[in-house]
């Protein structure tokens, strides 16, 4: 009976309803390319200045294919190393780019056709190679460069860029090409990184040649590292056939393991298997969640959505240059501060073997670099924006019984984030201004981001709390636990459009920072970070309840609510005022009127801010997908919940889908019924949970582990379901 | 007539004068084999289990002879990495190590005889390419393995050893193998170094093959990195001949690097070539001073200290992999706790091209990674045991007009030093303890190594003072000299042995640690490192006037000192109670007598020293080199004076040669006569500064530094010189 249901499900591709175009424009900056859920190589196109961070531009040149990429980020870029690119005619080393047609985009798979040289590509990939696959014209020369010394570029005008070290190229036969580029920078402000490559070309070439900082030296098979940007080309001729193939093996150790990689992950020619490979690999994530009924928009929206979130981190287990562990290592958490939200509880809930590797290997970086990451990337830990949210991914899978991790090595790891200044790099890891925090319950403005810090520590406390309580350890709990309101330090009670209370910069000496104001953005430098002090002041994860009394209470915070959504517009900066769909301080806020008994206000502002915001077009995200956080977002929503990061909480707001089933732990699964969900029936009248009646919009993780069915019953307008029994904070 | 002097000078073979084995015995730990000044190759045998710092040891088998190591190091070790071995007969992967016979070590050569093989062993070197020549048995299968996996383990039992991350071994040719190392840990409890090789042999093996863990794969030619200990070997019949030789590159960039090393530093295969080139190497650094008289014994020391001075740090411009940058880059700066007092004082006098080198890599360090290094190897900075010593340095570089360095970038590096806490791990880099001696006045207990700080940053406070008074920034010139006194908040009015006053631990409160005692040790965690109190309250190296005084006068210093020197003895720990002649904090303290007016004390003390605890045996350094900064020690006080670091300040006991001439800066040079001296003849009568008579027993750099020559004259007795016009600290 399983048998046939699983072999019912496999039967379905999901991966059409997947548009990697989605987010490519308008900001949100998704990689456009080939890879395999959470792939060492992401291969694709680099264009125009390569000053976008994912490399991709709609409407400028290709200047080449390169294998490492990062998903929806914003600031400085990080890699887009060893690039390749075919030419037919005469060999161009430099200013080889090409206008293109033809463009597609699907899971594990891109291609274009590259007017300039008549050529289309196709590229796929497996975790740690790219393959290649180049149509030629007929009758012409042609070559296929490898640009050892090719990397993105965004940020160098406010000292984010990436900074080229060295490169080296190796001619080891007419048809393998091995080498490195060594990089350091990019946004985490890191040193230096290497990706090695190894090519293997499907032919012989008839002509090898290498460049050296720009200069053509045909016939040498070698460029030794000299702190110059180095290449290398194949050239065919004309007679031996249209395609060209190439795999490209990557790697963070070596050339040979480069080698290795491709020896073990591609050990034939044939493209279109390997492309139908990693369609299967996403299918069998994609599957994770199934659905029925809802508008194809809302399907390609959320399988998207998914796609999206397992682009990233880079699982580089194997690949780790720094020490020897048995342990996973996954790179490119990126930032955590953006996924700890939403992307890892949709991990924890949909892949929770992922998840706990994930943890894992957080955990073995503090062993052996002392602090667990924030970001890291380029197997470099940096930068901080705000708080250890670290801690709250360990919180998150503690509550929700993730196995197999070291949680009191895990708190070790807490603690320290806890209680010992990370010094003179204070972006790079751990608390900066916590000799303040931890003497006077707030970060005073003696320190960048004061504001962001206290309020984001507070919550990170909460997380620590939880964990000591788990393991028992209830002085430390008690201690973080009373720690956890230190947000109450900053509140002033200032008023601002009809709302009364925020956080406010506060001096070492206890008196008032006089000249802010509720809506003064910041960054880096600022009292907060990516925020102002309307969105922030509602950042109490932990203690919705305390913050809705500290508001005024629920009439108040309701006010206060409307008035956040209603005011939200772009301001000067093109940042916007009040509410930000997508930064992520503001994730929760949407669905924060579940905690006054008006889930209805949260479904309806939910499903305004979907409509108003996302959609399938590739400018469907508005802003830096963040490694999949938007787009994990999304997903939850979709679903009709969302999670409270390091709580065993999800709060309902209603689902697009007449039945949505997750897949969970141990081959249980975790069913959303909308019963009678239509265009006009979008809010809830009443829920059942496994068959009981429930009068509350929010359900534990504990509750649906073991299996469950959510029964939604939808209707056209608001109800009297879940006023009255209101979500409380758990681990307390 | 210059060039006649020039080449009468250069046809001395200085290097007849150094013996490499002073030192190797009674913990000296001294590298023994070959290498060239600050060369990053130093290819020397590695001994028994390998748990020697130094690789070596007299009565233990040869395990084989590995590429890269340190010189006088203590506590866990570094390096020992890339490791060849010479075979004769049966093939062994394991366990292959030999006794051996006729041990000869000269600058830039080493051979031994393999007794288990029959192989005689010779290597010598270039900068980056270790050259073998090994003599095989007639009639017997020759092989000779590379192992990668290969590392000195000291400190496995206290946390300080190295510990391995993967290897790689590649094949190439039939006489080309290439590969690499890398490791991590070690004394600096770093992150992790590759070192790469490729070896080049002078012949065609007849077999080759590889290894990975221990399991022997014959034919194979590559073994990939997956974590795990690789080697390789080539076979030789024996119809080819007797002798095979191998150069090993090796490149902290990749291998492709290595390769350009052997090709561009080692282009022939004339062994007897490249010894005599490292020879002249030595020789042209060693003829910066040239003696008259004197005993050969003494002469011995002169040669042997300096050519120990010079095989550290190592110069690794244009083979550092983290970042790119026109400046020299030096690595294994180990400790500069160690060499800041006499070894680069003793460089800024005779190199100071390279000293300025040096200063300049350091500051560059600070520029790429946030602060300057006070330990550094393998490319990773750590660990800071005491002070920010690099001020020091500065301040050394910068008093004795050294010229092309950026003292104002190195000014921002001594502040962030002063004011930025250095973080979780505060023994990476920067001023542990900083919160409390910037406030306090002095670090308290509730810091590890709280005297021994409070000490030396009062000491670096001053080289910082020093820095801003000459660049003319008056007004933290007046914050960092008033700082400088910080040591005087730790001074505790308590008697011991008849001496009043002494550094003592004192509470954040302000009240003293009561449970302490005047000759208790320390270590990393405790109030002193590597010291106690008795020693450490000696160490005012910036005012000594000032802690003669708090001391109680001249008198009570002289009876303090009297005592030091008299009462020093090995205690239980086998360390020494009292004065302790390895140990750098100590180092200055034999000459303090010449600032209360008693040089002839100071010079005879210094010469009881010398005659007690060095030599030219084996055992000839009493203790770890550390990295020559004993034999620096050594090597001045032979000439006869003793630098102030970061002072422009030499004090005079008296030389051990009747004519001494440094060759200085700009072609000048520095003689130093002592008329009259002999057996009897040890004590300054009068002195003459260029003819002038001094009744003082120091000078100044700047007195030197456009030639001079100090005039001494010796006799039986002490005299009234130097008794009156008493050093005072410079640049106040």
């Amino acid at each position: 009976m399983l048998a046939g249901i699983f072999s019912a499900y496999s039967q379905t591709n999901l991966t059409t309803f997947v548009d990697p175009f989605i987010g490519t424009e308008n900001g949100g900056n998704v990689f456009l390319g080939a890879a395999v859920p959470f792939g060492m190589v992401k291969l694709g196109p680099d264009c125009g200045n390569n000053d976008n961070n994912s490399g991709y531009y709609r409407d400028q040149n290709i200047n080449g294919f390169s294998h490492t990429h990062v998903s929806g980020t914003g600031g400085g870029s990080k890699y887009g190393n060893i690039l390749l690119m075919p030419e037919s005619g005469d060999l161009q080393i430099s200013q080889f780019s090409s206008a293109r047609t033809d463009e597609v985009a699907k899971t594990g798979y891109y291609s274009a056709f590259l007017s300039r040289y008549q050529v289309k590509a196709e590229l796929t990939a497996t975790h740690s190679v790219g393959f290649h696959r180049y149509t030629f014209p007929e009758g012409q020369v042609r070559h296929i460069l490898i640009d050892a010394g090719h990397f993105l570029e965004v940020g160098k005008e406010w000292g984010e860029s990436q900074e080229f070290v060295g490169s080296e190229v190796r001619i080891l036969s007419n048809h393998e090409i091995e080498g490195y580029s060594r990089i350091r920078g990019g946004w985490n402000k890191a040193g230096a990184y290497t990706v090695y490559f190894y090519a293997m070309f499907d032919q012989e070439a008839k002509e090898t040649g290498t460049w050296k900082n720009g200069k053509l030296q045909k016939g040498n098979p070698v460029q030794p590292d000299s702190g110059e940007k180095t290449g290398a080309y194949l050239s065919f001729y004309p007679s031996s056939g249209k395609t060209v193939q190439v795999k490209v093996g990557i790697s963070f150790l070596s050339v040979g393991k480069a080698k290795l990689n491709v020896e073990s992950e591609t050990p034939g020619w044939n493209f279109d298997v390997v492309r139908d490979q990693a369609e299967k690999k996403w299918n069998s994530q994609l599957e994770k969640i199934r659905i029925e009924g809802g508008s194809d928009e809302a399907k390609k929206m959320l399988y998207t959505a998914l796609y999206h979130s397992m682009l990233m981190p880079t699982n580089k287990t194997g690949e780790n240059p720094l020490w020897k562990s048995d342990e996973p290592y996954y790179d490119d958490l990126y930032a955590i501060w953006d996924t700890y939200r939403t992307t890892h509880p949709l991990l924890t809930l949909i892949s929770p073997e992922i998840q706990r590797d994930m943890v894992r290997s957080m955990i073995d970086i503090y062993r052996y670099e002392g602090y667990m990451p924030d970001a890291r990337s380029g197997n470099v830990t940096g930068r901080t924006q705000g708080g250890s949210n670290s801690d709250i991914i360990i919180a998150d899978a503690f509550v929700k019984g993730l196995k197999d991790i070291d949680y009191e090595t895990a708190f070790q790891a807490m603690i320290k984030n806890a209680e010992v200044p990370p010094g003179g790099n204070e972006q790079k890891e751990g608390r900066g201004g916590i000799p303040d925090y931890n003497s006077l319950g707030y970060v005073s403005t003696s320190y960048e981001r004061a504001g962001t810090r206290t309020v984001e520590y507070s919550a990170c406390d909460f997380a620590t709390a939880t964990l000591a309580k788990g393991l028992g350890k209830n002085d430390l709990y008690e201690k973080y636990l009373k720690r956890s309101s230190n947000w109450k330090n900053l509140w002033r009670p200032v008023e601002s459009y009809g709302a009364k209370g925020f956080i406010w910069p506060r001096k070492k000496d206890g008196t008032w920072e006089e000249k802010f104001s509720t809506l003064q953005p910041g960054s880096w430098s600022d009292f907060f970070y990516e925020s102002q002090s309307w969105e922030l002041s509602f950042y109490v994860p932990h203690d919705v309840a305390g913050l809705v009394q500290m508001c005024g209470g629920p009439k108040a915070f309701e006010s206060r609510l409307d008035t956040f959504f209603v005011k939200s517009k772009p301001n000067e900066r093109g940042w916007m005022d009040f509410y930000n769909v997508n930064n992520e301080p503001g994730f929760m806020t949407p669905i924060l009127y579940n905690y006054i008994g008006k889930p209805a206000k949260s479904n309806a502002q939910v499903r305004q801010i979907i409509t108003k915001y996302f959609g399938t077009g590739r400018d469907g995200l508005s802003g830096n997908d963040d490694s999949g956080a938007m787009s994990s977002w999304l997903a939850f929503h979709l679903m009709g919940f969302y999670p409270v990061a390091g709580q065993d909480l999800y709060l309902i707001a209603a689902p697009y889908f007449e039945k949505t089933t997750v897949s969970i732990a141990d081959g249980k699964q975790f069913t959303i019924l909308a019963r009678n969900l239509n265009a006009k029936n979008k809010f809830v009248q009443s829920a059942k949970l496994n068959g009981q009646a429930i009068d509350r919009a929010w359900f534990r993780h504990s509750e649906i582990i073991n299996g469950a069915t959510l029964e939604l019953t939808m209707g056209e307008s608001p109800s009297n379901w879940g006023t009255s029994n209101l979500p409380e904070t758990t681990n307390k």
